[in-house]
């Protein structure tokens, strides 16, 4: 009888109604005492769940036609669409967020986090205290880095905080710049950004284990290394270096967590471990003081300090993170949900290479995780991909198949490697993999023509 | 009777919960047609609408004890609080957004804005389109800047946006760096970024006016100046100049908007028009698009894009100063707010000025606003105080009667100048002018004490 005078629809208006009229009551005439800050944050965490199970169907409506937008150009045969996996964007991770619900949505109002300053007192004083928190908690929890007695410094991204670094690092008086040197195949990024303003202080010298200038320099240590997944120590056998480890990759679903990483200088970021490279944060763990000091100088200068909502967001995203890891639901944490799919996605994509025949992968022992509790290889974020030998040009080779790859040229090797990234969403990839494995029957023609 | 029986707070919980269970049967149970986005979005709503009440009191509850935290320490004495006006934090703009409620509240789910890219397939791939429509839309209804034809960039402030332009002015094969110049007084930061890496494309240069030097340059024209308000021009008159005009200070609440900017390349940041400094949001409109590619190489370089979360927040906020000038409520536009704000702070720091008797302040001619439909003079959001000649040291002097200001030497000038935010919290303002125009009284004995 009830339900047949009102709908659905009406109720939920009329309920709505209700609730704002009540909360307008229970604020502005009277009853002053359930004003009281955790009376309200109560309240508040009521409506979100309630938002939340909106936003999610919204997520569920939206996701799907995104999925070709970034990527990918679908045409009417799957054969012709391009797939673009030069860069190492992480859309696989969206997947795992939208599954997980509302725990990570955040909501900031108009008048919040309108100031310069996050913590005007502290070293870092555009480092939101409450991201700093997440962050040693993270740590803590997944056991890849030692966070006591460190400084923690945010960047817009790791690639602000590297440069932050080399400004730190280089004495503002030296006669000429400081080397900074990395072992090859090394982060294509690196010497672009090293030398794009033809600095005085700095300048990249190249291969780490061909450097044997005199005087001081820089040795970027990237463990697991971008491109080739290698697990690294410094190769430089000379004094006067200081190392800087990017540790972007040192993370349990791409390599095993041997032990907490303890080193002077370590960048991290969000869009290797919780797949958010939308926000561009990154953060550093810097033990003296002077150094940190000297990086937030740097990122003064660059951007007056870094975008609080993408820090408030970053916070609230570890958070649930965390909390994935100590109450996992039937989902998994985040890394049970993408160490999983690191390890499938490798799998197709060595059976795809052997069924091909014309390229091959590096291969990786295994080591025993801490934090998974099981002993398995590196599964890294990139695919270093070697071309047979008659293909001199590998990334040109899979252009022609409409496969986007990075040369092995940018990062100071031969091209007949590639770099390819391993996360971009499901569809693309298994595009990308079904297609590799059968570019030996379907090119054998081209590549004969081609004389090589 | 009913009310005896259950408290609001009973009645709140029951709503919420009805809330919830008739959400959760309209989605997944039945009545499928009601799940199109139209509808969900509707919901989202009208639960924002409640949720907004909350904020609101939330927001209200904290700013009160916040109005301390950042920029003073407050004592048992008023007279000891040290009033920091050495940065433009904008501040004072929380109080519009606190009044103005949810309209410009952002809700971002875990799983939005992950990919690197906003719109792979333009220009500027990092920017987020519903940012680019209403940065157009907002100039196009202030008409304080021609948008027809131009390229918009995004930067993590105007301050990385200034530094993609001198990379892509400066050609990366001259023999010596490019000279940058600005009339003094100079924003201070213009020398300390562009020399901090000792680019090898470009070089401070300092003062326009005495600048003679042979070969190109650039010329930054910040009109209305900072730190001195001055409506500027072009100073060097001399070809192979190429003129960047920083226009972070030409909105109708601090100069009149006499016609719409019709320059080469214009910067833009919400810091100084919608009071979000915390977001690290800049534009830049560009004529030429070799320039915008180089700029948008640059950011790329430099932090591989700008935050999503704040752009998309950036949008919202936008949107809702559009709303508030094409439908104002009693709250008038942020404008008329803001405008009226600093006439109000302009008059009582006139009037303490010209009661303590020992500084001076720049006169400005009034102007026809075509936005405010009337006519004033320049009104900055720096107040340039000049001290009397006794006092050599201006900065030092109010420094020793807690006042931290920014000294001129640091803009090119003499140290009888200082700058001063005129954009802090209405509180701190009140204690700074009342503190200005008593200082005379109170101090003459320890000006004289000095000797000077």
């Amino acid at each position: 009888m009830f339900f047949n005078i009102f709908s659905l629809k009406n109720l939920l208006v009329l309920s709505l109604a209700l609730n704002a009229s009540l909360i307008l009551r229970v604020l502005y005439e009277k009853d002053s005492e359930i004003i009281n800050g955790l009376s309200v944050e109560k309240q508040e965490d009521a409506l979100m769940t309630a938002a939340s199970v909106l936003s999610e169907a919204r997520a569920t409506q939206r996701a799907r036609p995104s999925m070709h937008s970034s990527s990918s150009t679908v045409d009417s045969d799957v054969r012709d669409t391009i797939i673009n996996l030069d860069h190492g964007d992480p859309t696989m991770y969206e997947r795992f967020w939208q599954q997980a619900g509302d725990k990570s949505t955040i909501v900031i109002p108009g008048w919040q986090s309108m100031s310069y300053f996050s913590d005007a007192g502290s070293l870092c004083w555009f480092l939101e205290p409450e991201f700093a928190k997440e962050i040693i908690r993270l740590h803590k929890i997944v056991g890849n880095a030692v966070t006591k007695d460190r400084y923690i410094v945010v960047g817009t991204g790791s690639t602000q905080l590297y440069q932050a670094v080399l400004y730190a690092l280089s004495p503002q008086d030296a006669v000429e710049p400081v080397s900074v040197v990395s072992a090859a195949p090394y982060y294509s990024s690196y010497p672009l950004i090293t030398d794009c303003l033809k600095s005085g202080l700095y300048k990249w010298a190249g291969d780490a284990r061909s450097f044997s200038k005199e005087g001081p320099f820089i040795e970027l240590v990237t463990s697991p290394n971008n491109p080739d997944g290698d697990v690294r120590q410094s190769v430089v056998n000379k004094s006067g270096g200081i190392l800087v480890h990017d540790l972007a990759y040192y993370w349990p679903q791409y390599t095993p967590i041997v032990s907490a990483a303890d080193h002077d200088i370590m960048l991290f970021t969000v869009s290797k471990s919780t797949g958010h490279a939308g926000m561009r944060i990154g953060w550093a763990l810097v033990k003296d003081e002077e150094v940190a000091k000297k990086m937030v100088k740097f990122v003064e200068l660059n951007t007056i300090g870094v975008s609080k909502d993408s820090q408030l967001r970053a916070a609230k995203v570890l958070q649930a993170v965390i909390n994935s890891c100590q109450y996992p639901t039937s989902l998994g944490s985040l890394f049970d949900f993408s160490a999983h799919l690191m390890e499938e996605r490798w799998r197709l994509l060595r059976a795809a290479v052997r069924q091909s025949g014309l390229f091959s992968l590096p291969e990786f022992s295994p080591g025993s995780c801490s934090f998974l509790n099981r002993s398995f290889a590196t599964q890294p974020a990139f695919a270093w991909l070697k071309c047979l030998e008659l293909m001199k040009d590998c990334e040109g080779f899979l252009r022609s198949n409409n496969i986007l790859t990075r040369s092995g040229k940018h990062f100071g090797v031969s091209p007949q490697y590639v770099r390819i990234s391993m996360l971009d969403r499901d569809e693309n990839f298994h595009i990308f993999v079904e297609r590799l494995s059968t570019i030996h029957l379907r090119h054998s023609i081209q590549v004969d023509e081609t004389g090589e």
